[in-house]
């Protein structure tokens, strides 16, 4: 098959490989229906992330199960599924305890921006709807394996409930979908920070009741003054670099919750100044598979559409491009059809 | 009168002070029935903390009320009170959130180790009974008001629930009140972290249910195996140094919480390794306001004797020696007549 490699900073092609095969009697192979290109991605793709030769890339995944390793026994051919890009074994005690991207044997998916795909721990890591869902519904379902199940892990993080004042930082696609998963845990006020014209509309569809186009100091005061002096009850960190991080950390109230999801780089808090300033902190890689039964089941009845976050859709063909129009921030989010 | 002053590292001394007065309409003054020594005295006198001249000492109180400002409204002369080491007017955003330590009027109590002392912002502040307490319950309330508030506060802060499997790093005072706080709330298993005999006995009586005399990576390695290789749901940081920080985290299970109360001295947090360890982290100075109606009631009802925690008791004239003995850990927490 024709799939993604990544070679280096920069440099993404579509070209030959082999096909998946089941390696483990845990394994499953899927037929993608979509895929898609992350944010994460780009951390190597711009030279951020070491990288130790030619990758197979993609972790956001949806599609038709073409075959089962011996030992599977949740899921069978023919049936549509989803996972997170964390494998999970959903029976160890961190999994259990709602934390499957700890999972005592966590994987990351990989492989996911090609037609077909091997899905380790294949029982734990997919959750399979009752029957195959109408195409157009693919794009919201496919969000719901990383980006949406993201977003929202920053929210629930962050503590947000009915009637909480919410700002998120970041409006990159993880930032949009934390402005709807606060929308659907019942925030009141919710603050998207971007000053990027086509996101702030989108933010706003998603649920965004202000926006704060100023970012640094200026942002922050922003947010005050929205919230009389007193700062937001939630922030959503959605990027990952010292100055969003602070952004996050100035713009919530003594008391109030930061959940943080874009991967730190270069990120360092002073144990005393966090002290002083009394925030609660939770970030990590989402445990997706806590909220998938839950994210796909308001995909399927219609009350989220978080597939709007895709902005650009190429053949799998054009990944290249897809990368590139992400980078250049040209593109929110890249859908690949397979 | 004769009140405490430190006058440097090392140098305490009780000797002739002013009579506190009535400065502003909101203050109270109260004639103290007892007064004691915080570990957190023990910072600007080990010299770990810059002090700039003679201050005086002591924020831990309980007393009558003998005269109040103008425009103190909730309390009277003739009650009798505990306040919080963080004055606070229990009435601004950060107050009614629960953080009365980051209340917009914040300030910290001082000139508390002497027979009178002067409480700003009394009415929010100060919490009376409904009569004067026997003499016996006096060491109890005393503790409210900092040392339990804290150690309640760390329990709080890191989530514990009735069943929750809880260590507590450090065997100070705060440490014990800390495992006296995680009994009341339920906590099934808790793990107290102490290598000093009489500390490990006190932490039994208070609820303890294992004591790991370890520290370090063995440390860590035995609360791993006292909970099966997962962690504990809860860790109370009740030290504040960088291995005590350390020692929290790698005991915590991943989507575990800590609550840290020791004042954090050279600690810092590397974003990306809380991200990947995925630990929830709430901080601060205690807001004991918000628990001190709840802990003086169990005070008042003999469900809780935290005055226990005091092992020396001495006349206000040898409070020198009462610094010496805490710092040199011949006593776990002075309490001092007045």
């Amino acid at each position: 098959m024709f799939a993604t490699v990544m070679y280096g900073p920069g440099d993404v092609r579509c070209e030959q490989v082999d096909d998946p095969k089941i390696l483990k009697p845990t394994d499953a192979i899927i037929k993608l229906s979509a895929t898609c290109i992350c944010g994460s991605d780009l951390w190597p793709y711009r030279g951020l992330q070491p990288t130790d030769g030619p990758a197979h890339m993609g972790h956001e995944y949806c599609g038709i199960v073409v075959e089962v390793g011996s030992e599977v026994r949740t899921v069978r051919p023919g049936q549509f599924v989803v996972g997170s890009f964390c494998l999970s074994d959903n029976t160890c005690p961190h999994c259990k305890f709602g934390f499957h991207s700890s999972c005592i044997q966590r994987e990351f998916m990989t492989g996911a921006q090609a037609p077909y795909a091997r899905v380790p721990l294949a029982d734990g890591t997919l959750v399979a709807t009752a029957e195959v869902p109408e195409k157009h519904l693919v794009p919201h379902l496919l969000a719901t394996s990383d980006v949406l199940g993201t977003g929202w892990y920053a929210a629930d993080a962050a503590n947000v409930r009915p009637g909480s004042t919410v700002a998120v930082v970041g409006d990159g696609a993880v930032g949009l979908m934390g402005v709807l998963a606060a929308k659907e845990m019942g925030a009141e006020r919710i603050i998207a920070m971007s000053r990027h014209k086509s996101r702030q509309e989108l933010a706003r569809e998603f649920g965004a009741t202000d926006i704060v186009a100023e970012r640094g100091g200026a942002g922050i005061e922003r947010v005050k003054e929205l919230t009389r002096g007193v700062g937001a009850d939630s922030v959503l960190e959605c990027v990952g670099t010292q100055e969003s991080m602070t952004q996050a950390i100035d713009s919530v109230r003594p008391g109030g919750s930061i959940g943080y999801v874009g991967v730190p780089h270069g990120v360092t808090f002073d144990g005393q100044a966090m002290f002083f300033a009394q925030r609660r902190m939770l970030g990590g890689p989402a445990p997706v598979r806590r909220f998938l039964p839950d994210l796909m089941d308001r995909v399927l009845k219609g009350r989220i559409k978080p597939g709007k976050v895709f902005d650009l859709t190429l053949p799998l063909a054009d990944v290249a491009e897809g990368y590139r129009a992400m980078d250049e921030r040209r593109a929110i989010k890249t859908m690949l059809t397979v």
